[in-house]
């Protein structure tokens, strides 16, 4: 199979979203496009119109009108594809939409596979790889974050900046490559500690992205956040306080936004997802253990913990001891002290200079936004607003920590003062990780698999 | 509240399905719609360009870019509306969307209510009421059937019959309000016997879309058939075997095919909807009657009744006695002996040649599509495939009722000699329905009722 698979045909597939709506919009690509698509129209001759312009008739299949369309003509190269592309706008029904494709397929085109209109995008140089697959993250992007990393990323930032680093390993990689023409003769146009100094600030820049993904991972599938306590601290109150207001807010645009994943919450751009302590529920002593473990575990898969307390009854010498085993766990941690209008006043002064805390009433919605406040903080929401790039795709974080391996590698070398040859081999392999994140290096496995995850019409 | 409501507001809408998709298209219209999106778009003056042309470009909220996006431009008059449109065609992820018709509220546009774009498009003149319905009952389309009938009404061809038949009785209106005029002077300009001979051919006209409602019924809710018999007859065999073959055929086409609904399939573009006989699951005797009178309930509803025999038991005189009762009935019926592969061959050889009956294995489905065609022969598919206008709106329906009740008015009216007054009262109340069904006359709540019901975007 070739890297350009049967590029001469012309696809096409729904590119809205299946369902009813006011519109659905038809689109094919290929050189015979436009041409198809007129055998099917009446109204203007299609094929002499010029490119980016709109045309109303109807589709027919023989003389049955099928619909009444807006026909929109992209001639390549301009086009998102490079190729020929045409959209026909029409009625969101989806029995016409079935109708439509059909007659066109009887017409001499195909039905497009999952991610077929990028992949013909990135083969004719429409974009790179790694532009290409911000294309998918950006159609799943549901928070400001995850938006904001897929934009930065679509329109090039990360690629230009891989770019840059494979640039100057290649302009190294071709010195040590004339070194080995030359042989026998013992030359070295490639200064070693030049080359030290360059892999040791490429090793630099990876190490940032590499790090990144950390961030990256919570951007694309949110904060995981555990809210943990005793039972009747007030966890379930709080979540729904968090919950029911930021609900109203997304609701205010109808028909825009997706069913509600229950316990996520949007907070200033940032998703947190919340995870129930439901192993807290159970009392008795005896799976006290059980219990214990389990929440444990839980804290374990946690990148924030709120830790709840019901300041009117939990005594004070138990609630430091609490916070105490928070602080030795390392992880983030929010103690929130909840029930402020039950407490004894004099927890209450107790706490209030306590770093660690925020105290709240969630039954009465009192303090709430003090907890927000003191969430962002932790997070450290500038990590989310620069324009700095993050890696969110784990193959490309997959490939830079490859790269990092080779270029250790060639450190190595050169401290063992290895000949050329062997730094070359390792150079290339890093410049193979490399290329490989934005496409300049690919192979038909891995095209296939990036762009199988793709919906169809995409 | 006036027919026209804030007309000079510019109204946004997501009008593609909600969901996540390769591209969502965002409509405005109003006479500051290319302005706005102007005011938020970075790429060519949009306020510049002519109709029917399309942009590349990004969208951005101050120095954010929110999405890469296609913008097409309709000038009034030359759009949907007839006001000006411009369509965004942005990423089809809901978050996108949600941001992207925010900036543009923010910079003047308001969010569309239900049915506005095509109310808007009615209330400039773009096609009559009746048409404007035909469009939502287009996007509900789900069958051939009803997909004809919608769009034969779309492209006007019901609504000419209205206003024909309109026309001819506005100029005897006009001819008996003549008379009036001249008051106590005794003459009559509108020839009598006439008025007699032209309310009699509008009543032929009337009652025949009154009677085209059952079939436009029929198309636009489905068949309703109810396959009975006794336990084990093969009931529910035989609705597998009829939606298995159905679903393969339907799911050729990925992402463009509804949810299938439980039981209902498409024969040559009509739809049937098998209506289940639970009841006859019941086999003591003691609830035999509730058995039959449940059945009997079922058959009520049907247009259709397919009554299966198990031929491997039930004798012949039994089938023979049910055959008697069906016919009694007054219910189409197609008689179905199922299991001929394990029947006495005696009872197939007497039923062979019983014109009710069609004789199937539903188990290895053989003679299935003789089942079919004898269904298709008892729907009168040739009802399906004419251009014929066929009523297929309640509301309309409703009208014609009406109308025919005003037009028996005046025939009562001139076979007692009343006055011009009396017959110029009824003739213009049979106006005012007729005119109510293309919307030559309109009242708010009329409107209101009507474009309610129209999804958002439309």
């Amino acid at each position: 199979m070739s890297l350009i698979p049967n590029n001469t045909s012309t696809i096409v597939a729904l590119s809205t979203p299946a369902g009813v709506g006011a519109i659905g919009v038809i689109r094919l690509s290929g050189t015979q496009a436009i041409k198809i698509v007129n055998a099917v129209f009446k109204g203007k001759d299609l094929t002499k119109q010029s490119s980016h312009t709109i045309h109303f008739g109807t589709i027919r299949d023989g003389k049955k009108v099928i619909d009444e369309v807006l026909v929109s003509i992209f001639v390549a190269p301009r086009s998102f594809t490079k190729e020929n592309v045409v959209e026909i706008s029409c009625h969101g029904s989806p029995y016409i939409v079935k109708e439509i494709i059909k007659v066109l397929i009887a017409n001499g085109a195909r039905l497009a596979k999952a991610g077929e209109f990028t992949q013909r995008a990135f083969l004719n140089g429409q974009f790179d790889l790694a532009q290409a697959e911000a294309v998918a993250d950006l159609i799943n992007s549901d928070s400001a974050a995850s938006h904001t990393a897929a934009i930065h990323q679509m329109r090039g930032g990360f690629s230009a900046q891989i770019k840059a680093l494979r640039e100057e390993l290649i302009h190294f990689a071709s010195m040590i490559e004339l070194e080995l023409d030359f042989g026998e003769e013992d030359v070295e146009f490639a200064n070693r500690d030049d080359l030290k100094q360059l892999i040791n600030n490429l090793l630099t820049a990876i190490n940032a992205l590499i790090q990144s993904f950390d961030l990256g991972n919570v951007i694309k599938n949110g904060v995981p956040t555990v809210i943990a306590g005793k039972p009747n601290a007030g966890k379930s109150t709080l979540l729904n306080a968090l919950l029911n207001e930021e609900r109203a807010i997304v609701s205010d645009i109808a028909g825009t936004t997706r069913d509600v994943i229950e316990d996520e919450i949007n907070f200033e751009g940032v998703n947190f997802r919340f995870i129930d302590t439901a192993g807290l529920r159970e009392t008795t002593d005896t799976i006290e253990a059980i219990r214990v473990e389990r929440t444990q575990e839980k804290m374990k898969t946690a990148a924030l913990i709120i830790y709840m307390f019901d300041l009117s009854v939990e005594p004070i010498t138990e609630i430091l001891k609490e916070v105490n085993r928070l602080e030795n766990n390392c992880k983030p941690f929010i103690c929130v002290g909840n029930k402020i209008d039950k407490a004894d006043p004099a927890i209450v002064d107790k706490l209030i200079p306590n770093e660690h805390f925020v105290l709240i009433s969630a039954s009465q919605k009192s303090k709430i936004d003090n907890l927000k406040s003191k969430i962002m903080e932790l997070v450290n929401l500038d990590n989310f607003k620069t324009g700095d790039t993050i890696v969110t795709n784990i193959r490309h974080y997959d490939n830079l920590l490859r790269t990092r391996n080779s270029l250790q590698d060639v450190l190595n070398g050169l401290k063992n003062n290895v000949t050329g040859d062997f730094l070359a081999m390792d150079i290339r392999q890093a410049l193979h990780y490399l290329g490989e994140i934005t496409g300049q290096i690919t192979t038909d496995d891995l095209l296939a698999n990036i762009f199988s995850k793709f919906c169809i019409g995409k």
